[in-house]
C-alpha cells in the first residue's frame, strides 16, 4: 500500500460526492468531534443542525476542521481534511443562503428533517429550532491509499 | 427516527468493537481531525502512527477527542465521543505498554505495519519511525438513533 497526496481539485471532488463527514471544533484547546451530514458546493459545506454543544463552541470559536473519507477497504481509501470558518445562516440577514442550504440539504437529507419533526411531535423539548450553518473552506488537503501502483512520497499527518 | 443517549457501558462496548475512529486534536484553538485505526482496551485507545502533524500537536496539547460510530443507515446508527488524554509510549520508559500496544494492534492492523514496511523499502523518507501512543478515556458519551421505538429524550450535540 502506498499513500500519496491528492490535488486540491481531487479533494473538492471528494467533498462534492460526500454527504457524511466529521466536524472538529475546539474551545479552550479542548477538541470536540461530531459526525455531520452536509452538502458541499463552491467552497462551502452546508449543514443542518439544532442547537447544542457544537453550535455553542463554534459561535465562540469559528475555526473548524471537516474530515471526509471514502473507504473501500483498509488499503484503498481517500481522506480529505478541510480547515474552515463557521458561519451561522441566521435569518433574515442570511435568508438567501439559508434557503439555499435548505434546498441543497433537503435533496439528500430529508430523513433528518423528519427526525426533527418527530422530536417536535413528542413535545418534550421546546427548544428545538432548525438551524443552518455553513463552513467556508479556507484550505484543503487529501491523501489517497492504493494497494498497488506508484507512489511519489510519504506524507504524514 | 428517535435519538437517545446510551450508557457509559454501552459506549465502551461500541469502542471495544470498533477499529476505525476520528481523532480530534487542537493547537491555538485550530482543531484538526484525522482518521485513526485503534484497539480499545480498559479505558485506553492504542494507536500506531508515524511522526506528523497530529503527533506534533498532541505533544503540545494532550487534550484530544475520539469519535467512533457504527452506521447501518441514515436512521439507524450509534455514535460515541470520548474525551481523553494523549500519552506517547516512548521506550524504554513505556516498553511494557508499547509492546502491549503492538500486540493488540498487530492482531487487527497488520496491513498498517505492511504499509510502513513498504514506505521504508522505498527509501525516500528516512524519518519514518514507528510510534505508539495511547489515549486515556477521561469521559465518554454516546447517542443511538433508531428508526422505530420509544425514545426518552432528545439530546443535542
Amino acid at each position: 500500500m502506498m499513500i500519496n497526496e491528492i490535488t486540491g481539485e481531487e479533494c473538492r471532488e471528494v467533498l462534492a460526492r460526500g454527504s457524511i463527514g466529521r466536524l472538529g471544533c475546539s474551545l479552550d484547546n479542548q477538541p470536540y468531534v461530531v459526525p455531520i451530514c452536509f452538502a458541499y458546493q463552491l467552497d462551502y459545506f452546508y449543514v443542518f443542525s439544532t442547537f447544542g454543544q457544537k453550535i455553542e463552541w463554534m459561535r465562540a470559536n469559528p475555526k473548524v476542521c471537516v474530515q471526509v473519507d471514502e473507504i473501500v477497504n483498509q488499503s484503498q481509501w481517500v481522506s480529505v481534511i478541510a480547515n474552515g470558518t463557521y458561519e451561522e445562516l441566521r435569518e433574515p440577514q442570511y435568508l438567501v443562503e439559508s434557503t439555499h442550504a435548505r434546498q441543497l440539504l433537503e435533496k439528500r437529507h430529508r430523513w433528518w428533517l423528519n427526525a426533527l419533526a418527530e422530536r417536535r411531535a413528542r413535545g418534550n423539548d421546546l427548544l428545538i429550532d432548525p438551524l443552518f450553518f455553513r463552513i467556508h473552506t479556507d484550505s484543503v488537503t487529501g491523501l489517497r491509499a492504493l494497494a498497488e501502483g506508484e507512489g511519489a512520497g510519504a506524507p504524514q499527518r
